[in-house]
C-alpha cells in the first residue's frame, strides 16, 4: 500500500498540474473536509446501525464508501500538507488526550463518554 | 512520526480497554467522522480566506486545529478498520480518479472543477 | 409560537448590536450552518436508531438536541436573510422537486432513493 | 409564502406516500440534517468570502443554493415533527441564551466570540 509521504508527494503533483494551490486555503481546506465527509455521511443515513457493517461490505454500497473515505482521507492531507502538520503525529498526540480524558475505568461500556475537562477539545 | 499502522494499533487497544466496539459500527462512526469535521470547520469559520493560513499557525488555534484534525483522523482510522479498508489505497484510488475526471487543461486554475460524469462521486 | 419573520427581525437587532455583520458573508454563514448540524449530528452519535426516539425525550438529551436544532436553524435563517432566499419557499419549491423525483410507486419502502435525474441536487 | 405549519403539513403528506417514516427516526433525520448542510457548504468551499455574496445572487449558483437550503431545512423540520420540538420556539430560547453568552459591550466586532460558561451548548 502506498505510504501518506507518498500520498502527499501524489497530491502536490496533482494541485500544481492543475493550479489548484490558489484555492487551497486551509479555511477552504477544512470546508472540503466538512463536505466530503457529509457524503460519507449520506452513504449510511438511511441504513440501520444494525445493517451498517453488510453495508459497508456489499459490492456497490462499498466502492462508494471507499471512495468517499478517500475523499475525506486527500482533504485531510492536503489541509497538513498546506499547514505543516504531521497527520500521524496529531492522531497519535490527540489519542493521548483521549486516554487521559476517559480513562477505562470510568469510561468502559459507556456510550456518553463525559468529558472530564470541558475545555479540551472532543 | 508514528506508522498509520501504529495509530491502527493503539487504536485498536484503547477501544478495547473501553469495551467501546460495540458503539462502533459503521454508521456511528460515519457520524463521528463527520461530527468531528465539523468542530474542524467551526475553528475557520470566521477567518476570511486571506487570513486562515496566519489563522493555522498561530499558537492557541493551531494547537485546536491540530487536536481537531487528529479526531477526523482517528475517526477516519477507526471506520476503515472496521470495515476493511485500507486508507491510503483508498486515497490513491480516489486520486487516480480525480486525475480523469479533472484534466489539467480543463481544469486549470479553475474552481468550479465541472464533472465528467455526474455518476461519479466528488 | 414566534414566527419566521418575528425571528428574522429578532437576528438582525442581535447582530447589529454585536456589529457582527462583517463575519455574517454567505460563506462564514454556510460554514456556521454546517458545524451547527455537526453539532446536532454529534449529540445522535452513539445512539442506536433504535434508542434514537426515547433519547430525544429525555430531559437532559432533549435540551441538548433543542439547543441544537435552534443553533441549525438561526444559522440556516441569518443565511437566508443575508442572500435574500425565503426560507418556507425554498422549502416548499425542493419538496416540489422531491416530488417529481420520488414517484410514490417507485419510491415507497424504499431507503435508496434513486436519483431520476443525477442533475437534480438532493 | 407558505407557513412553516404549511410545510409540516405538506412533509407528513409526502412522508406517508412513501412510507419512509420508517427511515425517519431521529438518529437518520440528524445525518439527514448533517449531510444536506455538507451540500450547502460544498457549495461555497472554493469561493472566497469577498466574492461569496456575488456567488449567492448569479443565477446558476442562487438556484443550486436555494435547493440546498430547502433540503437542509426540510430536514430539520421533519426532524422538529418526529420530535416534537417547535423550530420557532427553539431558534427564539437559542437567541435568548446568546444574548446572555454573548454581552453586546464584550461581544461587538470579536469573531472569536469567547464562550461565557463553557458549558453552554454553542
Amino acid at each position: 500500500m502506498p505510504t501518506l509521504d507518498a500520498i502527499v508527494t501524489e497530491l502536490r503533483a496533482f494541485t500544481a498540474e492543475r493550479d489548484w494551490q490558489q484555492f487551497h486555503d486551509p479555511k477552504n481546506l477544512a470546508m472540503l473536509v466538512a463536505s466530503e465527509a457529509g457524503e460519507l455521511l449520506a452513504e449510511y443515513r438511511w441504513i440501520p446501525n444494525t445493517a451498517s457493517d453488510a453495508h459497508s461490505t456489499a459490492a456497490d454500497s462499498r466502492a462508494r464508501i471507499t471512495a468517499e473515505i478517500g475523499d475525506v482521507g486527500i482533504a485531510l492531507v492536503l489541509l497538513c500538507d498546506r499547514i505543516g502538520v504531521d497527520l500521524t503525529k496529531a492522531m497519535s498526540d490527540k489519542l493521548a488526550v483521549n486516554r487521559e480524558r476517559y480513562p477505562p475505568d470510568k469510561a468502559r461500556g459507556k456510550s456518553d463518554r463525559p468529558k472530564v475537562d470541558s475545555n479540551f477539545v472532543e
